[in-house]
């Protein structure tokens, strides 16, 4: 048994890329301790550091100092922490950087934070964490843009049992924000576990999840292109120009013809975030037969230079024969703090001009994840009923 | 469209889980930068640290001190860095900290690394790189464990047309090592890429690969458990104590009902790297009709207690058994500089002495993934022949 174990642990040790770390090792203190009084304390080692803060939205100020002893920095915040999903980092002698004792890392295109998932029964959100329920598959799948030319990746929930249940499902297309790709709405999002648990407690329909890359330029997220490890540059190109709206009918047909869906109106919904809401104001309005459920998250409405794509113009037309067919729901979701806020005001009051029926959602915040996880865990179960 | 494009960027900034850093900054200086003359320059803004350096396998002598100009430090290789996947961290007055203008984070169980990619055509580590090729499908998908009563995650590739083919595919099962999961061989082995590449080469068969998680007590991988956002400790339960092994042949059951598969010995692999060869080993011997390819990579061999399990004795007699169905391959790798090299050798001298056949490949090195990637570009193209 002795030599057993002594090759386990050489095994453990070795299996690391490089030998100096083993595998459990390194995590010499424990960072983010989440306390029995829901206050959270967070740790890192740094005896020769000059100044050391942690900085997030968990943080009340966003940035607090950390003090020292022995060498480990540490922070505890002055009230308990709202159950939430948050994001931070250090910065130790002005520099960002990450928490190395918490492997649970964002990364939202070209930066890293750490996350930490504070969650509590009956909480919301407790929707974003995992649970001992039926899971659904997440893939990653590319298809052929034939308006693009080339190969591009999204990412599919599909419901627990999809893969033999024989059933057809309804399909929700879900868009990320101007600097996301397709892998915003599952980590940031936390959409697989969302779905999974609404779904669980019967508060959903059980139902695809679509999540596209809506730069059409761009093949996939960084690291998984044919381009290499880049990460995008600041000029985005084709964003917000018309193309990914004008390409999109192809992403349905793809997924029509790949899972089985129910190909039809009423079975469709769509929804995005910031530019995904632009995106998907856009193109259910050019597409007035192809989705029953349109949800705009703090949607980037009102930026639109109607020049720049024939998806831009004829919009009161365009509005006014949506409206005419009926759909099931058109749902607004916005902060009070959000600088998109008066745009949305705006646009409610010509939907109420025109009569046009609309669900909204007014919360506390700005331009931020935690309200676009509120609005996902909102919309869901009003899908498909 | 001035206003447009104010909007657009506000949106970048705040569209970031918390504004003061914008999405495409945070980036001021390169790195790692591979340079024309194909040497590689890592870069850190760390003005006030005292010393700082990169330590990694691609560095000679595993660290090297970085220089600092105007708060950056900076390493150049003093030779070009061959084409081969890399981990690094940097070291800033003696803390290990990861490259924050480096996307690529590997996580190896509680350990972050960023990853320095280097390719070039023709070179075997190109098989790792993402190209303009179809693309395979890789999904994270759920089974019921029903022999430990719990949900269990496996990640699954499924080879480019797959979903729309109707055709039925071989199976080929790859097993990580003790300190990995499910991820391991997405992240560290390059398998989507490297069998996206082999396929689209001719070079390998269209299959379905299954990566499992090895230890069998855990749901899945750190983070995606219903555990919460722990790590393993070191007490990994219920890892190489027979569990894992008595209990493959329901995932094989799972994958036969939930994929167009060929379920038959003739259709099905079956490798594993360190305690994944282990574990392919004695899944092997003990269901002697169930693979037909078998792959032994840096293979923990002779560190079994055979008290712990009866899927560790009367392993003569399973051999044979094993031998006499006449697997139509059984492939041994080993670094000569492993520490499990030994064991090997006597393996294969065990082998011999009964006539068993088997294919063998020795590479310099020692349990690393280097080695791994290289077994895997090796077996892959002779499954399924």
């Amino acid at each position: 048994m002795k030599k057993f174990f002594i090759l386990m642990i050489a095994m453990m040790v070795c299996g690391m890329s490089y030998a100096q770390q083993a595998i459990f090792q390194g995590r010499g203190v424990t960072s983010p301790e989440i306390n029995a009084d829901k206050t959270v304390t967070f740790r890192v080692r740094a005896p020769k550091a000059i100044t050391v803060q942690v900085t997030g939205d968990c943080i009340e100020g966003r940035t607090a100092d950390m003090t020292e002893k022995d060498g480990v920095w540490e922070y505890t915040t002055p009230a308990p922490v709202a159950p939430e999903m948050y994001t931070y980092n250090f910065i130790i002698d002005g520099q960002r950087t990450l928490d190395m004792n918490n492997v649970a890392v964002n990364r939202d295109v070209a930066s890293l934070t750490n996350i930490l998932l504070v969650t509590e029964p009956g909480a919301r959100s407790d929707l974003y964490a995992v649970h001992d329920v039926p899971h659904g598959t997440v893939s990653r799948i590319w298809y052929h843009s034939d308006y693009e030319g080339i190969n591009r990746r999204m990412t599919v929930y599909t419901p627990a049992g999809y893969e033999t249940s024989g059933k057809r499902y309804p399909v929700f297309y879900l868009l990320h924000g101007i600097g996301g790709d397709e892998e915003a709405w599952i980590t940031q999002g936390r959409t697989a576990q969302v779905l999974d648990n609404l779904i669980a407690q019967s508060k959903a329909q059980p139902m695809i999840v679509v999540m596209t890359n809506g730069n059409i330029a761009m093949e996939a997220a960084p690291l998984e292109t044919s381009t290499g490890y880049n990460v995008p540059s600041m000029g985005l190109p084709k964003t917000m120009e018309g193309s990914f709206e004008t390409a999109f009918p192809e992403i349905v047909k793809f997924i029509d013809k790949t899972y089985r869906t129910i190909p039809q109106k009423r079975s469709r919904a769509i929804a995005g975030l910031s530019m995904g809401g632009f995106h998907s104001k856009f193109i259910s309005q050019n597409n007035p037969d192809m989705f029953n459920y349109i949800g705009l998250f703090s949607a980037a409405i009102g930026v639109t230079d109607a020049n720049i794509s024939p998806i831009y113009q004829d919009n009161d037309k365009k509005l006014a024969t949506l409206f005419s067919k009926k759909p099931a729901l058109y749902w607004i979701g916005i902060g009070n703090e959000d600088f998109l806020f008066k745009n949305n005001t705006d646009y409610r009051k010509f939907l109420d001009e025109h009569g046009y029926k609309y669900t909204y959602m007014e919360t506390g915040g700005g331009h931020i994840w935690r309200n676009w996880r509120i609005y996902l865990t909102e919309f869901v179960p009003l899908l498909f009923k």
